[in-house]
């Protein structure tokens, strides 16, 4: 996925910078100096696959957001005296009713948010954004906002895809990129460190990468946390969705990352156990990360951390013929007690077929080998990965890999394939804008399978995607376990109509859902997926989440408006599938 | 510790079995025929610390419990009509409102309980010993006794320490261990096992061992989860108690290692997810596990498996100079990332001293080595413990600590005292029946601690301890992980009045709960620990696990009387610590 130039006609990708103020800066992902296009071959497969032509790339679908931000038809509606408490609170300069600063934490990353912004449906939007700086400012805050009757929400890093922090009843929205990042403290002993929950994930990294020098240490640690949003997403977005990162097979995702958590709630401030394990009755930990800021604000987060050792990584990648031997290998990995690789990703032939392009293999001397060999195309899968952890525990995990994968007839593919993915693993969100310009969206869906239904959720799921028109639909299985995966969905598709995607997402959800898989991996539920939650969960089970919201907010303040289908109507919740007995 | 013969005056030790329908059947541990008793040196060592005589152990201080158990001040004392329909669900010959099975499940095995019933103080006893056959049968009883308001307890293995069955209210005790102890499924390619709650250890592990013969398994399994309670205990009660076995540190505490689980609770049958993670919300697992029976009652559990390996286990032991390199050297070991060993335990000097002789290395060639080469009595501390998994996985975590311990100045000392742990890690209690005839008594207590504050408690409580008159109180580090790791209290001390033991007992907990450590690693809290663990928790962190229970079992029915302390009166709750920020 190079910006390589084309032979042929190369589309009109835009390559201007969006200008201060405007929507695009807003739905745009990142770096406003950096854009990402695909390469030739992909967009020769794309005009094939959505039937377009050169002349469908010679101009925009629509409107390119480069517009100043105006929420003129959606004033700020708040009570003046608020706005004077609050800046009471945290100081004058950090509490604003302007329109770019309210729209800029209105909206997530989903194809929905993208395309809704894109045409300027603005539907909802705090009435004020508050920027803490302190623990205590935030308790202070909830404890106004709760008295006052105001909705409060959280924006972190941003890139929910699940409408996580979309504000549906107004009120306050607390930005947290500006001041709520502080690292609090940092302790060798534990090998913890505790921040505060706006702290983001690059600054994470890098002060545990410095941190002989930032805190005299005795050596540098990392933060073991890598999702494909790394670079615009928080600690506290990673908590409370119960996020995972690319490398959980070997760090644990975010619930096994997370020591401890301080809330402020409406009843006051929460802090739970420290202990790394304990028999002290219901884990509270595992109570309030996942609760998506329905039960109070997370304020700080003592995250466990890992010895930063990249000069034991072990770089694989592998060819397998077809999906079902490689996931008796992937199994085999999972359950051999050698130890988990650290990446660990392993492509069905759908994926494979676009990933050779991508990964730029379709380049080199492997790919005629691959045909070959007998690695068919639309039948071969890719695996690839590396590990982690002390020198000779990476060198027998990354040796057992090897041995399972020529067990089961793979072919070893060299570390180039891994370093392409590496190279592309945080910034595939900017070509995902370059194609929007065209209409062609990317979207992914998530869900958990044990080993025993991996297949079929896979053939159920993928069935009703190609049913759905222009569809584009890969899967991966990643963030794996002795007992199952994460199976992750990519689809690409010709769209350009917000409630259109909403329909399209939807279809595939109910497809998920009616597959008996979990609802979701590590994407969380937010907004979005809530209809589906109590379906899934069962109703006497998901009774306990209700009874923990009227504990913590009995007024529905905190991030109202469906988040974890808390506040949704009987007949907004969908129920699909009884879970059935596992066996 | 040996049965060997004494060379000078040998105590008047019990060999004769408890007669059938005796007491004594009831509190003595185990196998009728099996007995264990100190070795001569150390019988000494007991005379000197408790200034005993031979003569002291001439005669029994009491009575050995041979009557035939008598609860005529105790009779049932439930409506005839509920025998009735009791034995409509469950069948005419699995209802009994006898003596003797009704004491036999009123008791555990803390000090407070052996004492009591060698003096036959009988408190609380069920009404009726109901014995259960399927789920369907549990759930038509919980349904039942709901309806009819009668309080419902469950007797798994009977290994409590800390009261978690005892029938405070009495009512129902559904006695486990007769028929609901099978195996529902076993899932090879997930690597699972279902079972009835009431499976026994010893009955899990032979199932896992055989799984090739009983269900044409590819490989034999095993648990992983040994609790030193193994024998007598009960799947059910390792879950709602949040156990861990003395292999932890690399198969997980049961939290880890149950991977679904299914109530029948007063509101109905609630299930558990049986994904690996999944980003849904609050865990639900996560949420029963620890309850303790205070919800509804466990009735299947889903476990992870492991592969049965043997014969890459690699034994290790080590002494190190004194505590502190002992602690640093062990916090390397977990938070170096080559992998965690299965058993790992660390004494400290008083324990060191003990397990010298327990373990006969007194009799040996290396004990005065030790002396010769610097390692000084009550200074010195012995590690050991083995490896699991893997071949070259084993392998490495045996190398990395080799590496570790060497660096620390350890001296090595063999697989043998490993294996003299090993014979004895499941029938120490059998030792404990011995001693109590003489009241020498035993008992422990355990918590959880991070790195840095692990010094500083076990110095607090030792103090506390040592304040104590007649008290031996040996530690051991064990269940360890990269933040923290549990400290286990052994404490010997003579006495035997069960009142008195109370006290004593209550003074430990109070030294715990002021030293800041977290009240229970894995024993639980049942009702003897239950006044703590508000003030552990914190009163509105606490509150969550009261609006969960009003929930579940709003008629306080199920394992009432004061379990996690749910319907403990304020007075009889105690507030010693007030949790302080972690940094």
């Amino acid at each position: 996925m190079s910006n390589k130039p084309y032979k042929g006609f190369e589309p009109n990708w835009l390559r201007t910078p969006a200008p201060e103020g405007s929507y695009r800066s807003i739905f745009r992902w990142g770096d406003p100096n950096f854009f990402k296009f695909p390469k030739e071959s992909l967009y020769k497969m794309m005009k094939e696959t959505f039937k377009m032509t050169d002349d469908d790339f010679k101009e925009y679908t629509d409107d390119i957001g480069f517009d100043q931000v105006d929420l003129s038809d959606h004033p700020s509606n708040i009570d003046p005296k608020h706005i004077k408490a609050l800046k009471k609170i945290v100081g004058d300069d950090f509490v604003t009713t302007e329109d770019y600063p309210r729209l800029a934490v209105a909206y997530g990353c989903t194809g929905y948010d993208l395309l809704r912004l894109r045409h300027k449906q603005v539907e909802n939007v705090p009435d004020v954004v508050v920027y803490p700086d302190t623990t205590e400012q935030v308790e202070q805050i909830v404890e106004y906002a709760v008295k006052n009757a105001i909705p409060i929400y959280v924006y972190g890093g941003g890139s929910s895809v699940t409408r996580g922090m979309e504000a549906m009843k107004g009120g306050i929205t607390l930005d947290m990129r500006k001041r709520f990042n502080k690292v609090i403290s940092f302790n060798e002993i534990d090998q913890t460190i505790t921040v505060q929950a706006g702290m983001s994930g690059p600054k994470l990294e890098q002060t545990l990468n410095d941190a002989p020098i930032l805190f005299g240490a005795k050596r540098a640690y990392t933060c073991g946390h890598f999702p494909q949003s790394f670079e615009y997403s928080s600690v506290g977005g990673w908590t409370v969705t119960r996020g995972a990162g690319q490398n959980s097979s070997y760090y644990g995702t975010i619930a096994d990352i997370v020591l401890s958590q301080k809330y402020a709630t409406p009843i006051g401030k929460i802090v739970t156990s420290h202990y790394p394990r304990e028999a002290t009755g219901p884990n509270l930990n595992q109570i309030m990360m996942g609760s998506e800021g329905t039960f109070g604000i997370l304020t700080e987060v003592t995250l466990r951390v890992f010895r930063y050792m990249p000069e034991n990584r072990k770089r694989f990648s592998y060819m397998f013929k077809n999906w079902e031997t490689a996931m008796d290998a992937a199994r085999e990995m999972m359950q051999c007690e050698a130890g988990y690789s650290s990446v660990f990703r392993l492509s069905d032939p759908e994926e494979t077929n676009l990933m050779l392009r991508l990964y730029n293999v379709d380049d080199t001397p492997i790919a005629p080998m691959l045909d070959k060999f007998g690695y068919k195309d639309m039948e071969r899968c890719m695996f690839l990965g590396f590990t982690d952890g002390e020198k000779g525990f990476s060198k027998n995990v990354a040796k057992n890999i090897a041995k399972i994968a020529l067990k089961h007839g793979a072919m070893p593919m060299t570390g180039f394939v891994t370093k392409s993915w590496e190279k592309g693993r945080f910034n595939d969100p900017y070509l995902r804008d370059s194609l929007m310009d065209f209409s062609i969206i990317t979207d992914t869906l998530e869900c958990t399978v044990n080993w025993s239904n991996m297949a079929q959720v896979h053939r159920d799921v993928r069935k009703v995607c190609h049913a759905l028109p222009n569809t584009v639909v890969t899967t991966h299985m990643s963030h794996c376990y002795p007992q199952g995966a994460n199976l992750y969905f990519i689809f690409i598709t010709k769209m350009n109509d917000a409630d259109e995607f909403k329909r399209y997402h939807t279809t595939i959800l109910d497809a998920i859902q009616k597959s008996g898989a979990a609802i979701s991996h590590h994407h969380g539920i937010g907004k979005m997926f809530a209809p589906w939650l109590e379906g899934y969960i069962g109703e006497k089970e998901y009774g306990v989440f209700k009874v923990l919201k009227n504990y913590f907010d009995p007024d529905y303040l905190m991030n109202p408006g469906g988040t974890i289908g808390l506040d949704l109507l009987p007949e907004e919740k969908k129920f699909l599938n009884e879970r059935k007995d596992y066996r």
